[in-house]
């Protein structure tokens, strides 16, 4: 069963979306394992390469632990998957189906996130039923999961952010450094990739990164 | 809107599998329509290279065409695609989700397919709640769609027919000239790839192996 699904706005706060490719296998469960225990809000799903049978076989492996932590449960790209695995919802990058396609036949709360990089994607994609948008790459950034097209920097966040009225997250080269401009600039949260699954140590880069936010 | 369900034993008459790699681009589409045309029952869209957006558009391309045909309507392993446009259902090939994933968790009257090429895979398919098997190959092939494990030969796919309630199609390597073996052995119909998709005629050949399977 899945667990209710944890107030939005909050849950965006730390995402960290899995990079089997960076952090290896068994490496990227084990990273997500101390992401959460650190106290990462949302994990997201990736996973471009993997066979269907084989992404919902990781779906099923992050299930329990996005439950006990009450963590948010997003599958990139795959609705399908996200549905079979009883996750949250899903996140629709630039390739991916249009969340006008998708809000139509997805249960009500189904969460639907969407990457955007300017105001008219933003506003397109809210006016569409995307529940967040993930917004970037704000810094640029090392891998695929964060681009979202070019590098925009902090000034179109404040302003993509001002544009819509669901909550965005900024995504793409976000550091513990960087991350608070990014809360200042009107993001409810920071998604990253690298800053977690490419680190020695990510329960220590999470908690690092939740310092950041909180200042 | 979708049409209506054809009724499925006869709906799987003969199923055209879609290989744009094969047939071009738009080359793929107009051998489809080709098909339709002389009568061909059922369309499976696959395209397992297409980023998800890209496949909806095929997958509403394909739409009005199998409904003017009063086609039924596969897209081969995303559900999600497949809900999106409104497809009648989807097939489930071996590295997809299993059929107990998706039974669950989609609209009462959706159709799985489900690949499968002994009893034992046969058996496990219906009781997950699959509705139709693919069943092969039976003759060997040239294109992967076509491919589900070993080559297996007609009377393997009469044992296999014979072990479920559910309408099973031949698969691989499927011509005029050996189509009207898979229905003696007990299958429903066909389902072909290279035999339309790779045709210069490919009305010409769907309709000569309607004739085939009608003998």
């Amino acid at each position: 069963m899945t667990h209710p699904i944890p107030p939005l706005r909050e849950a965006l706060r730390l995402m960290v979306i899995t990079d089997r490719r960076l952090a290896g296998d068994p490496g990227w469960l084990d990273a997500v394992a101390a992401a959460l225990e650190a106290g990462a809000t949302a994990i997201q799903l990736r996973d471009k390469a993997a066979p269907s049978d084989e992404l919902l076989e990781m779906a099923r492996q992050l299930h329990p632990l996005c439950r006990r932590h009450g963590a948010l449960f997003l599958v990139n790209d795959r609705f399908d998957v996200a549905l079979a695995a009883e996750a949250h919802g899903v996140h629709l990058g630039d390739d991916d189906l249009p969340p006008s396609a998708v809000r139509r036949v997805v249960p009500r709360n189904f969460v639907i996130g969407r990457s955007a990089d300017t105001e008219a994607e933003a506003q397109a994609a809210e006016s569409e039923g995307a529940s967040y948008l993930g917004v970037g790459s704000v810094f640029g950034t090392r891998t695929k999961a964060e681009v979202a097209g070019e590098v925009i920097g902090t000034e179109r966040l404040a302003e993509v952010a001002a544009a819509v009225s669901i909550p965005i997250v900024g995504i793409g080269g976000v550091t513990a450094d960087n991350a608070a401009e990014l809360i200042r600039a009107g993001a409810a949260g920071v998604a990253v990739v690298s800053a977690v699954m490419g680190a020695r140590d990510p329960g220590g880069a999470t908690k690092d990164l939740l310092s950041a936010i909180h200042t």
